[in-house]
């Protein structure tokens, strides 16, 4: 049996009684995540533990790496099972990694398994979990709804599908899946191939030759998402970029098509318009923007030929742009197009200076118009959670804030929100027993339930 | 009756002691702060809670925009009562929010109202405060006597009249208040309307037609200042800036005097000069220097239109200057003309940079010459004075800390020194239950006493 | 008495078996130092307890001159008693500084001496160690050996003279003595005298009149070093460069044997080659690497005139180079030369970007190839760990940590690893007693001891 208790991170009576009777049983809106939609619409049945917990997490190989595993049992030929034994081996000691509980946890909400992961129990768990898997049927949509989801937001590049969310829609599916809209392969001017990139988007609504062209399609495209319910778009940038002259981002465009090289210098150029362009499109039409600021990907040219994007190479950015990011939010601001915007920041060190900025830009067109991201990827894990709660009650209003997401690409990832929602009260519950903060457990157990899911989905306009 | 307890903040018998036996009584020396000192001659008697508690708080109507409240109940045309109980409604569930705590003790401390602020308890309170003040005649004098003041260092520009404090002096005030010598206005050169400061200026002292007559006039107008007792200067900087030559800097002053646009690379020129000659214009006369670092000023433009400076619209900015600040004090030790300083630091990710660096600067001048400012501005709350404290203590010597201020434009944030305090009792009396230090009482009171009050006396010369 | 107990540091019953039971009596390898090795060959006895407790220790002059001590009573001509009296008198209310436990942990663990440090108990300290010292035949030898150390890693100079190795390994020791070896001063082009540092090397090893003939020199020498037993290297850089071109490097080292003055610009190009070399080299003789990055030396250019270098005038840096860094160690994977390497970051702010980045790296050549060294010089104090271990364990896996080094001139600093040990007791056992990780303390306490022995062990090749 586990160290998982009932009281798992609640270290007082009053933490233990917002969690038990206003967070616990609140739906989950995850408004965030990568969650291939066909995946859900097809609702195959899994084959194995590996399937679900393993196949593709390159959080979990990053692990193993560090452990110093043999690359033959993360990404090579090794067997699924051999590969569940070396991750399982992997965690038996990773005292203090977020991986460390988000693991158990999964096997105890998911397999009803309360084995202790190590290698010496790696066998049994194998063995239990693919047993649970044969006898309950497992497909995407037992897990989640099991997970009391009520909805997804999947992450969809602007030229995806958007017949199949209408698909699932029809479905006799206890949650709703809508697509976020996002055109970062269209932002991302210099990459190998972009001229291909675009005629893809061209097979979709006709030529693009030139920048005005180019935002008539993007228009076109988020109508299309629209129709099936979008209100949220998603942007990543390594960080901010100066607003350019449309002219100069037409003539780096121009120059992209063609398939010629383009420099990071002339990228920044067609990125640096471009941002705004999205920003004032989504005001226009209402959408939320998820701004993802501060990743440095792509470290390991050598892994990166073998293994592609998003395998477990990716770092956090040493940039500082919150210059740049004032000179845009004022300018948005100042035409009145300033969407409603949440930011999350993959870089600590930044959080007080993103923080004390959104704050400046708060109006009353809604509650928490500027809202700071939970904690993200390299920080999703207690201790980051923890800071990121401090910083943002200590800077903002933590009743106005939309709370937790998964930003994951697996379907175990819901119970985070319930890891979030036990540091939530943990937070909360310490400050009430310290007398920091009112008695009053009605109030706060309200907006427990509000951090939880109601605020997410009045921000998004799912209520 | 709200949370707040006789041991607020105070987690066990010992931090209780330090603060009930040594700290709590302590008078206070305010050494920096922004309250008009001509308010405090007139001394009227107040009107209303609005009035004192919410006119003018910058920091106040951030939150509400926060929590979405409409600009007309912030700074618009909404009656008193009304913004009163718009700021209780947002007040009720910001927790964690410095202000919280700022506001519920300063509803205690000053009229002896311990309900609990929320919109619930907004009539309630504006009836309750308002008696209060008809019953009590409230007056500027009345509330600082209160507070158990002996000293307040305003904060002034250059061309401020000093008769107004040679009025005060003459007043039967139980406290001093004596202006710090602030010459910000000059400073920024790239200012709209420079030119016409420099009129203000010369209607003092003569003409100035060049740096070097500006030196002379910044030297006369000190010289005033020194009369009425002035032993303080500040000087605010987004970051520090290269030192550049007197020539230059000649150059950019001509054009700017003839009201002519001056570029940003321009105003660096200036202010690299212009600081370095403050600074051994101070240490020539022995006053001490405050130095404000990392504020991002004025980023929202349409609100600056609208509401002016100071009005809710600052943040952190991302400047790191360590190097420059090194070579800055480096060049004036080198030259015998560091002035005993004390750095406020705004971000906080360069508290290790600044403090190591101040550390090398140190000298038997004084105990403590080069200080580390307290937790400022955003940082001014619970766990920014915590981790200051934990930084401060890691890196210097506690024994020789200036301690709190309260940088405010109200007269009712006096209560934040006795935060401050509980704060510091709280994190020695904690590491002497742990068994970390010493457990002789009588040898840390003392040191409790004196961050709280004769540290700051002694090294303001004020004793 | 003092304040120290059995269970210092330790707040809960689990944490003390932890220390009791697994780390306290590891032995101690301390891999990364800077004791003098013909101090530990000659091996004199000491005459006083300033001799072995303060002379050279820039650290405690560092706080004497923070507490205001003149320098007379820290470099000067005062005698070693009265400069003994200062320093306790300093350390008196010092609390939360890392020095405050370190010399009382001091006094303890090598004098027997429980007496609380402060002015008053000066005298009877001085008496008390001096007794001991008289008593007890104090030699370097004597102290290494009763802190039950088996190897130490020197940090030498490629001219340094390698036969004193070998003489200490004759020598009827319990411990080993081995060099790491460190090329900084061939690293630091720019220094004054840089050509007859060039000299020095040639008298070794013959004319060196362009970068290939340093190359040459470079491995000859290290080979001298490996004979000796060298298993690592060290390289300190205020930051990571850009990698250059050999043919830019070899010109600026030409210029700079001829005695010529190197600019910035200059030195960075000779230094982002040579880097790219030395990792190179390193990875060719599987050669550990410890990398310091982060301090900027000799602020205070009056003081480095009148003491010279390691003084205490050094700061922590502001440099970002994640992205150089990144660029250099993708070079070096990309060609298979990337050698295992250990960062020592001074930078707080940067533990995240870099940790992150090093997990880019890791292979399954060893477990934690890449390494993130533990706080160093400014972080090295009780806050300073318990942020490393949260960062460390959040982005890596515990397991694999090379764990604590000294870092230090002092042979009185053994403690500290004691101290790092009971800080990693604290941290796992109070996780363990709040039901966050694994319930198994015989599983906990193998983790202790390998992170606290065996780890740099088996990292370093020791065993």
């Amino acid at each position: 049996m586990t160290y998982l208790k009932d009281n798992f991170l609640l270290t007082n009576k009053t933490a233990e009684k917002l969690y038990n009777d206003y967070a616990k049983d609140m739906p989950i809106f995850d408004y965030h995540c990568h969650l291939p939609e066909v995946q859900i619409l097809e609702n195959k049945e899994f084959n194995d533990v590996f399937e679900i917990w393993l196949k593709g997490d390159h959080y979990k190989w990053r692990l193993m790496r560090n452990f110093g595993i043999d690359e033959e049992y993360i990404t090579g030929d090794k067997s699924n099972k051999e590969k569940f034994v070396a991750y399982c081996k992997t965690l038996g000691t990773a005292f203090g990694n977020p991986l460390y509980h988000w693991s158990q946890v999964e096997l105890k909400e998911f397999f009803n398994c309360e084995i202790e992961i190590n290698e010496d129990n790696a066998e049994t768990i194998w063995n239990w979990c693919n047993d649970y898997i044969k006898l309950n049927k497992i497909t995407p949509q037992s897990l989640i709804e099991k997970s009391n989801v009520t909805h997804i937001f999947t992450t969809n590049e602007i030229f995806d599908d958007t017949s199949t969310f209408e698909k699932i829609a029809k479905k006799d599916y206890k949650f709703k899946v809508i697509p976020a809209f996002r055109a970062d392969k269209i932002m991302n001017v210099e990459a190998v191939g972009y001229d291909k990139t675009i005629e893809k988007l061209e097979a979709l609504v006709g030529e693009i030759k030139d920048i005005d062209a180019l935002e008539v399609a993007i228009e076109k495209r988020l109508n299309e998402f629209i129709k099936v319910g979008t209100t949220a778009s998603d942007i990543a940038l390594q960080n901010v970029y100066e607003i350019t002259d449309k002219a100069d981002a037409d003539k780096v465009f121009k120059q992209a098509i063609k398939g010629e090289k383009i420099s990071d210098e002339q990228a920044k150029v067609f990125k640096g318009y471009f941002t705004y362009f999205l920003f004032k499109l989504y005001a226009k039409y209402d959408i939320r923007t998820e701004l993802h600021v501060g990743a440095m990907r792509n470290n390991n040219a050598k892994m990166l030929k073998k293994l592609g994007l998003d395998t477990g190479y990716d770092s956090i950015a040493e940039d500082n742009s919150i210059r740049l990011m004032s000179r845009l939010f004022d300018r948005l601001n100042d035409e009145d197009s300033l969407p409603k915007t949440v930011i999350f920041n993959l870089n600590p060190k930044l959080n007080p200076e993103i923080m004390s900025l959104i704050g400046c830009f708060q109006d009353s067109s809604v509650s928490g118009k500027m809202q700071y991201g939970p904690a993200w990827w390299f920080l999703d894990n207690k201790v980051g959670m923890e800071k990121h709660l401090e910083d943002l009650t200590a800077t903002g209003h933590i009743a106005t804030f939309v709370g937790m997401l998964t930003d994951s690409r697996s379907l175990l990832s819901y119970p985070r929100h319930h890891y979030f929602r036990r540091i939530l009260c943990n937070y909360l519950g310490t400050l009430m027993e310290n007398n920091e903060m009112t008695q009053d457990i009605e109030l706060v157990g309200k907006v427990v339930q509000n951090v939880s899911y109601n605020n997410s989905m009045k921000y998004f306009k799912m209520m």
